[in-house]
């Protein structure tokens, strides 16, 4: 006989496992777990004859995996809401970056504020995402572009790990901008960033991956390239901010490093779209820095299906560009501007986000063995995350099986 | 010596009175509540000598008025996800339309549901709403089309006024849609509506205002134009939806019965827009529609502004076009989607909410004598509160002076 922690029962579970049936669905079921993983999942009528610690009975609710948000800049000092307000009154960016503003006003806040600061402060977002059904949240450096931030920022979002429910994944983005100091020497802040900071990044575990901002106002697909070449020598997976507003051949360049995704996209071409379907990389969509920026250019939804790509939503929260700290609401922006389907977006914050941190082995799907990463919602069909926005329908979450959030 | 119920102390203050500082900002201020009201507000080293029975010191906190939902179809039955998530999958509107789906869906859905428990599904989105600062919300009638369906959701939404701590006012839209029953026979529904129905609904007290859709697609402004001119003879105010997918010569119908205010605007003519200007009728712009049935005409804001026409913002919650459950999102899009500035989107949630209501001389302001119905927010400037989406930043909402939510 089998014997569980907690056994969660009266539901129904959408396991986004891909299997014929929409959101891998099965009614009636139920879900065990046992030391934080998933020990049994399926129909109840199936269910084995077992103990269970605990049970919770469900009244009908549905379970899916706890949300991922797999592209967010969680931790950074100060805020951009003054230029933000600026602009609606009409100062163009222009003026602004003339200013010393722009991503330099987050650069120069984030520079001064301690490690302590950043960590609760982005703590904050974190909660924020937590209580909407987010266990996984991946945190990018890129506002220090120098040795000790970018090192303090990392050192933040693991501090941020190590004492918050949720689980932080880290990238390393010093490939961000180019600071100031280094204004027309774009080749030696390549130099610093490949060869002064990634190796001591490695070397004192502060990242799961490495991330670059490929574009034509930030650095060129040579120069991600031979970042790319070191990171990939010491072994970290890597990440791209690609083609978000023009094609710098980005796709292309994260196919060809097997990236574990290619992030943003709205300019990729049909070449680079079929090198992510061919490398297996995933394509992040990220509605809020769209909708922010007044875009126009839709990233190719059609071609990214035609080609399998696989498709992650995350809401790239971040100062300047996305102030979104709601997974939620990129998923329901995902079909109002992009016009995926709701499944698409559920898939796009659960498997596929899981896919994009190279963590599929591990969460993003409901099933046997996997982190019992679990959230309960108070709905009648899954397709209502994606159509409400702005409504919190979580019920509760249970992360590695602890219920961390109880809306009861 | 003046005696007060509570004093919040250590606070800035965003009163939203129309006065030199943008948002009506006093910082360092206090505000006192006597009775339910705003008994004193003024920067702190003003504060007349006074007993409170209660202090709170705020720490720096900000303080706006409780913000105002003036634009909503709360109750209702059932939902449109499966409609919504067949639009996405390429079924056309058409389609879902010759299948009986659309509004029909949720006016079946509605007549099925009895009074009690459409108080209790709006009573999760008033919830919603309250739990991000909202304290007062309009709810319109409009998915029964008959006589007792339409009274049913009218006292459903005077129930929900009576068991909840927000403010419900109620609006009677029986001339949202044109039933499958009156098909070909709008003049005779219009009809039904002016004689039969709106006179019980004046009779027992059942609704605030009274409100139409002009629209091609509904009803034409001579066909509202007889409804109003019943209202008017009734006492009732009168609202509008006017000018959303084609010119119906809205405005300028709302402008010649002195509406409160007339709603969505995307299509109105300049005429119309300087008509609204005349009669003092609030401009209800609703960003959760536009973006939901991806409009591309915006609203004529530059206009509005121009011809001094008071803008407020709404979440026009509704199962169909606005499934939006955030009065804050509402004031984001507001930017990102129709450019206003974060002060005019706080305006719209606020003095210009009331404004649209008949409410101003109650609230939708801090100063002395209105309701105590004040937001508490973690934040460092009100522009923040537009800023972020899907970030609570509410630490607290008094209604009347009674404490209704706390977050610390």
């Amino acid at each position: 006989m089998c014997t569980w922690d907690l056994l969660l029962t009266d539901v129904n579970v959408a396991t986004m496992c891909s299997d014929s049936e929409p959101y891998g669905v099965i009614e009636n079921a139920a879900l065990a777990i046992k030391d934080s993983r998933i020990a049994w999942i399926g129909p109840k009528s199936e269910l084995p004859e077992g103990n269970a610690s605990n049970t919770k009975r469900l009244e009908g609710r549905w379970l899916t995996p706890a949300l991922i948000d797999c592209h967010t800049h969680l931790v950074f000092g100060g805020d951009r809401a003054a230029e933000f307000e600026q602009r609606l009154n009409g100062v163009s960016y222009e003026e602004i970056a003339r200013a010393g503003g722009g991503i330099r006003t987050t650069v120069h806040a984030t520079r001064s504020a301690t490690k302590e600061s950043l960590t609760e402060t982005a703590r904050l977002r974190a909660d924020s995402l937590l209580f909407e059904g987010v266990a996984t949240i991946e945190v990018k450096s890129g506002y220090g572009l120098d040795f000790d931030t970018e090192l303090t920022m990392l050192a933040a979002a693991r501090a941020l790990h190590n004492d918050h429910v949720a689980s932080i994944t880290t990238t390393f983005l010093g490939a961000h901008a180019i600071p100031a100091e280094y204004q027309g020497q774009t080749d030696e802040y390549i130099d610093f960033v490949s060869s002064d900071v990634l190796p001591v990044v490695h070397e004192r575990n502060l990242a799961d991956a490495v991330d670059a901002y490929c574009e034509s106002i930030a650095f060129s697909a040579d120069q991600v390239g031979r970042l790319f070449e070191e990171a990939t020598k010491l072994g970290l997976p890597v990440k791209l901010h690609a083609d978000q507003l023009s094609d710098g051949g980005g796709a292309e360049l994260a196919a060809s490093f097997n990236a574990l995704s290619a992030d943003h996209l709205e300019y990729s071409s049909s070449q680079g779209v079929r090198a992510l379907g061919d490398s297996g990389t995933v394509a992040v969509l990220l509605p809020g820095a769209f909708l922010t920026l007044g875009e126009t250019q839709h990233p190719p939804v059609d071609l990214l299906r035609e080609c399998e790509v696989p498709i992650a939503i995350a809401t790239d929260c971040n100062p300047g560009t996305s102030p979104l700290c709601s997974l939620r609401l990129a998923m329901n922006l995902g079909t109002n501007l992009f016009h995926l389907t709701p499944e698409e977006c559920l898939a796009g914050v659960t498997c596929n986000a899981a896919k994009a941190l190279g963590l599929s082995s591990d969460r993003g799907t409901l099933e046997l063995g996997k982190r019992a990463d679990v959230a309960v919602w108070d709905i009648g069909h899954p397709r209502e995350l994606t159509y409400w926005a702005g409504l919190n329908q979580l019920n509760r979450l249970y992360i590695e099986g602890t219920p961390v959030v109880q809306n009861d």
